[in-house]
């Protein structure tokens, strides 16, 4: 068991429905260790990828796709859900289902930042149904960019997001993968 | 002059109104690199101080104050500007005005991630009035804890954060420090 797999099981909390509260590692406090611990693994499973960005989507995919650009040695660009004044006029935007929020959310990314010449590797925290994720490989291949592999640190295998994902040609690296929350205990895939 | 003053002139770009756009290397896309080193910078500012915990506000404070947290090896909190549904009912919350939004924004913590025996450094992206830091501190002073020190990546001196924060009694770090931006020439304080 890796170090996020025995932090989920002693601090991670079944909320019910599917929700699996990490905020005292994630979400709203950061371990930022564990975090690195995390970004190094990535950096290792896509390194020979080539990438040349990392992308991911406001708010708690900044936190493990920034450790893991830093050990790529390459940007990160996360994209918003909101347009702040500095944004252009015109943007990449898409619109992605959250399961968690209960409604669609916008995604946006400036065309500043993400080009034709890009090899794109997707980190986020969470893989649930690949909603969010599919959404930023639209945002990419609108770009022109090639998005070759995604990363997350908590799969819930249960929601069939890595079925999705791999069906639209792309590689899925899951730190922690959950087969099932029921009655209190997680249990990790094999 | 330092690698973020440097990157502020060659990549910042002045939209007036006291608007200084970052978004090559700070808020939407994010050079790793040029934050570790910040990252350090901060830590060696502030170590003697023994912080326990680096507050910010989601979502351009991530990237730094996560990099300082993890040069100062404790978790970083994020305080969030809307209630996510793994939040606790009651939380601290704090309203701030924001200048580049034009409008007030709530700042909450869970009081589960910040205690009265924390010892806390907010760091930030920008230091321009000062409210959002203010904001944060009086999170943090709800929680009983004791807020150290401030740490900003780019100040804007003419907006006169420095001194509402420092008339709080709050020790002000800022890495970069804009006296003015007026007619396209961004000019550094001494």
């Amino acid at each position: 068991m890796n170090a996020l797999e025995q932090r989920i099981l002693a601090e991670g909390l079944n909320l019910g429905r599917g929700i699996l509260k990490v905020d005292s590692f994630v979400n709203h406090q950061v371990d930022p260790m564990l975090m690195q611990e995390c970004a190094v693994e990535f950096a290792r499973r896509f390194k020979s990828y080539e990438p040349t960005k990392v992308l991911t989507a406001e708010i708690s995919g900044i936190a493990p796709a920034l450790m893991t650009a830093l050990e790529l040695g390459v940007p990160v660009v996360y994209a918003r859900k909101h347009k702040p004044i500095t944004m252009p006029d015109t943007v990449f935007l898409t619109t992605a289902p959250s399961h968690t929020k209960g409604h669609n959310v916008d995604l946006m990314v400036s065309p500043e930042y993400l080009g034709a010449k890009e090899r794109v590797i997707i980190i986020d925290d969470f893989l649930a149904s690949g909603q969010t994720i599919l959404g930023l490989m639209r945002l990419a291949q609108a770009a022109g960019a090639k998005v070759l592999g995604v990363g997350a640190l908590i799969e819930k295998t249960f929601e069939g997001g890595r079925a999705t994902l791999e069906a639209a040609g792309l590689k899925v690296e899951a730190l922690a993968r959950i087969a099932s929350m029921s009655d209190d205990r997680i249990v990790f895939a094999e």
